[in-house]
């Protein structure tokens, strides 16, 4: 390699902890993420809080890093906001850790540190510590992200454990697209509409649920395992069956016919900016209300409810269109690796 | 591969969001860190704090995975719970997210995790949340683990910025084996003595500068860039100048020895244990008594001090023993890939 390459790719000395590691930071990382916590270049940021703070991490290995709707970028912040945004947490602060291998294209960084960027200001979260690491050729494919995030609680209760018989289901669009849109990438298809990722900043739609002091039992954005893995989770931990109507569940064309053609059920696919959310069922039209401003969920729906059925505490029912019912399990098996 | 030798690595749908995914993560993770927060098993843990919080991040890729003196798993653990430490933040809650290669044997991880748990009881920290995924074989190299933290400030104004001429510069222990013992342990070296890792959790110290009201202007642990980085780094954000006597520097005769081999500086190797910290003069003996109780930091030495050289602002000099001086640099390049 020339070094007119190498000035244009990620080297080893750029995580070595000296002065490449120190100029890529500054060059890349603050200039994109600028706030004045992230300026003090302490060991941690400094953070306040009084009261109750939601914790949680992720890492995204999504292939290929670049899709139809998003990128890991984009990703690795709406990924973690999103686990924040359903814990009623307001997604205040990122930390941001990247792993990249060497040769790795530094405008392809600057590009995904710029859809971070993006993504960020949707939920005016800031990112305030990071992690710079390089790996020699062949270590890692590509480049992986860790996001972890904290934020003050400011919807309290909402928990896995808090769905009661009576409770409305409400997804809060079509599903499915992530997981269709990584394998059409994946695979070099195309279809003749465009499919695109739903991967999405949550907190908005959330924000606006709580200012219209919605009542929310559970809420979980439905990524690896889909609405099944949420729902079966859901009704486990609850200990209620939760019924669902087949034909209440939005799919688009393009996911269902890319369902058909390799097998999979939309049910089980990941998604990356659609949450489901349990709402009293009073409580089910203002909910929908809400959701269905944002241009991204005009197709919100009721899919369902909780049910007081004693033998199938713990279940979840899925009601075909042709009056049939069956058990919606747990994914079993890999459907698609590196989906996030 | 037959279905015994399966059982036995990881495989992509431990990393599905499925059913093989849950198992794995109760069975090794939960039944590692088991604790009140991560058995509530939702999105985001909720933690509960009153005042200024520290929150810090960190990947590690290191290789070999096993090394004299720890693994991956001590390393995630003490490199975070450190980063929180030296801001005078209780170690309180740590994340685990990891990124595990399809054909890992489950043994190893295992033992990785129990190497974590071993880790978090010496400063009483728990994992709180935590992230899995698993990537096609040859897209990670074995195990990539990143481990955020969060804990309450107790001693606060510790800063880079907070050096005054007068300070005194006190180092924790001989400097250089963490980088020493991965250089050892990747180039097959075998020496005479034992030579280990100082990866150590630094909480059960610092908790004792604190509760010994030893005042602390700047406090850092010298991981990647070494002695060299953390010192250049005060000297420019506190803009002045840090004069270190070579021969008051701690360095065992077996690191002195993989130096001069492989013509490193022990000043630049990467410590996983080992830390700096700057003190007003009249508080250096009250430091170094704490400091000495400890049986890794017996060699704790003043090594120098900070200085109004007008000249020197932002700079580190190295008076050698020989009566000459130079300064002491950033280190450059890449020593060692994937040290930590």
């Amino acid at each position: 390699m020339n070094s007119v390459t190498n000035d244009k790719v990620i080297q080893l000395s750029h995580g070595g902890g000296g002065k490449e590691m120190n100029r890529l930071i500054k060059d890349i990382f603050f200039n994109a993420f600028d706030n004045a916590i992230l300026r003090k270049e302490e060991d941690a940021a400094v953070l306040h809080f009084d009261g109750n703070v939601a914790f949680t991490t992720d890492s995204f290995t999504v292939a290929p890093i670049f899709f139809a709707g998003g990128d890991i970028g984009k990703l690795a912040v709406a990924g973690t906001v999103n686990d924040l945004a359903m814990m009623g947490a307001e997604p205040q602060f990122l930390s941001c850790s990247v792993i990249i291998e060497e040769g790795f294209e530094i405008t392809k960084l600057k590009t995904i540190v710029a859809s971070m960027a993006t993504e960020l200001k949707k939920s005016n979260t800031r990112i305030v510590c990071g992690d710079t690491k390089v790996v020699p050729k062949g270590c890692v494919d590509g480049l992986f992200i860790n996001t972890s995030g904290v934020g003050q609680i400011i919807k309290p209760d909402i928990s896995v454990k808090n769905l009661e018989a009576g409770d409305c289901i409400i997804v809060s669009r079509d599903i499915g697209r992530h997981g269709a849109a990584i394998l059409m990438a994946r695979e070099g298809l195309t279809l003749e509409s465009e499919l695109t990722s739903d991967c999405a900043n949550l907190w908005p739609i959330v924000e606006q649920l709580i200012a219209a002091n919605v009542e929310v039992h559970a809420m979980r954005d439905a990524t690896r395992g889909g609405m099944s893995a949420v729902l079966n989770e859901w009704a486990k931990a609850s200990n209620v069956c939760i019924e669902v109507k087949e034909e209440a569940v939005p799919v688009s064309d393009e996911v269902k016919g890319l369902c058909e053609l390799y097998g999979f059920e939309p049910f089980d696919l990941a998604n990356e900016g659609t949450f489901i959310v349990a709402v009293p069922a009073d409580n089910a039209e203002k909910a929908l209300n809400v959701m269905q401003q944002f241009c991204h969920c005009q197709t919100a729906s009721i899919i369902g409810q909780v049910t007081e059925q004693q033998n199938n505490q713990g279940k979840v029912i899925l009601q075909t269109p042709w009056g049939s019912a069956r058990y919606l399990d747990v994914p079993q098996g890999e459907l698609l690796p590196r989906i996030c």
